[in-house]
């Protein structure tokens, strides 16, 4: 495998087929996507005969270890590299230096996908990698278990926000209901991954709303988080996902802010938005950047300070859109 | 139509199409399915040349409001009573003296419909009454529209938590699938039913929160609300929606508990449970009632003494079920 190349999944099935000794790479900071990615094509791949392991890039999320049941772990030296879920090398975090340069398959949905890799299936209308694992294990032509299909399903539900988000499409439910009729314990892993919170992320959801505040006629919400709340909640890193989406779920909030402390007199700002309001023109006026509706951008000053510049951002892009 | 019969649905088409001059009920405190129900059957009785209205049986919640876009209001002596989402003619509420006994036809998907009904269609299967409402309009033949997709997706979000819940099938997804490529405008729907929430409800989560104790080694979550605190957040009815599932979310947690003041000294209690633990034994013990997963009771006195008889009875449901 030498070129860089566009494919399809024909021939990612049959470049697999070719292939073994497969270690299959997530990218850093696992989420549901790209975990269940990699188990669903590593218990695929074994079930053709072939010898392959996951590397999980960081540390499992508590809530990913049931991928694992039943998973029969293998010590070889690898001779295929598969990546999935990673849009660049530069997602390889840790395991660049060893694998930036040498991924030999790679399996994604972003749009943004750099082509890294020798030969990269891209497909960015499936709303979640594991609607692609799902339809090469088909032509691979291998029975599809309970355990690869939770692996499926549960790429499929995070990276959909239960079905919630826009990038669901007729297809993903169609999956999902392939996958309910396979006996995947949807209902269950729904609960794990929706219906679950720790301690400590209910203690900063309550924090984070005692730091609330509205703006041009509650058009605007800001909320921030401080190393301090932090530490004494005890949240870890899964334990703030999604907390950037509080302020914006506020009715008739247009915009929503959340400022986290990411060290001394320095903040990581998010920002959402809704319809034509450009999150994104508000981040780019700090040198950041992102979507038209998620955005974020580092901006260094104090708390209040820092606060009153992005209002007054967000306030000019209301204006800005309102006058089109 | 004289008997009271358990039916098909393709008895349910046949009884439309030979009956006019439809009066379409919903159930009290009217939730997305019931009203989505409504819409859809109501437009496609008017598409085929018949007349049909809606009766709200309450007042109609304003995340609901666009379900009545391009809707025709019509006004007529009605002929025909048909109700729908509606498993006792008690949840006619304020309707029953005027209806409750002349529905002639009820579609339905509560296990414990009650029959009350001439002719009454019960598919406990389905997860929102609109996958029966769905099933119907193709039987009567009726191109669905976009409004009439948008009411019958409504009805499948909102009884299903976006997808989340038990309750959903293969079926169910796939109906879904049916109506993103009918083009109903799934993503906005998600939007306004899962992802908005109003300042007071904000507010009212807050409080919830900050009134959050554990016992029994974080196994039992309880919270309360008080009416003070329903003043102060002037919260209305569906803001209240969803609180009782907050407290069995925390991770640990096997029964939560929420107690709403009612009156004076008079507390509704809601309780839920994981797995084998049955919230509907604890509720009986005070003469409450409901499902395994999901019950309540009314209990009087002091909060202080309610709370600890609940946390008593709990506990006590915990220790028996471990012991089986």
């Amino acid at each position: 495998m030498e070129t860089t190349a566009a494919v399809t999944l024909n021939d990612i099935a049959k470049a697999l087929e070719d292939a073994d000794y497969f270690v299959i790479l997530t990218h850093q900071y696992p989420d549901g996507d790209t975990v269940g990615s990699a188990y669903a094509l590593c218990r695929a791949l074994q079930k053709l005969g072939k010898h392959a392991r996951v590397i999980i890039n960081g540390s499992l999320d508590r809530k990913f270890e049931f991928l694992r049941n039943n998973f029969k772990e293998e010590t070889f030296t690898y001779k295929t590299v598969v990546s999935v879920d990673i849009a660049t090398e530069q997602l390889l975090g840790e395991l660049k230096p060893e694998f930036g340069n040498i991924v030999d398959i790679c399996i994604d949905h972003h749009a943004s996908n750099s082509g890294f890799a020798k030969l990269s299936y891209v497909n960015a209308r499936a709303a979640a990698n594991t609607e692609n694992i799902f339809e090469l294990i088909k032509l691979l032509g291998v029975e599809i278990d309970r355990d690869m299909a939770n692996a499926i399903y549960t790429g499929i539900c995070t990276d959909t926000g239960c079905f919630k988000f826009s990038n669901v499409t007729s297809a993903t439910m169609r999956a999902a209901a392939e996958l309910m009729d396979m006996g995947c314990d949807s209902s269950e892993i729904n609960r794990v991954m929706f219906d679950t919170k720790s301690m400590a992320r209910i203690k900063m959801e309550r924090a984070v709303l005692e730091s609330l505040t509205l703006h041009a006629d509650g058009r605007i919400a800001v909320v921030n988080t401080s190393l301090q709340m932090e530490r004494e909640t005890g949240v870890g890193d899964t334990d703030m996902d999604g907390l950037s989406s509080i302020p914006r779920q506020i009715e008739g909030v247009l915009v929503g802010v959340t400022i986290k402390e990411k060290g001394y007199q320095r903040y990581r700002v998010s920002i959402r938005s809704l319809g034509r309001y450009d999150a994104c023109a508000i981040a780019a006026s700090f040198g950041g950047g992102g979507h038209h509706a998620a955005a974020g951008c580092t901006v260094c000053g104090e708390l209040e300070d820092v606060k009153e510049r992005i209002v007054k951002a967000a306030a000019a892009e209301l204006d800005r859109a309102d006058s089109v």
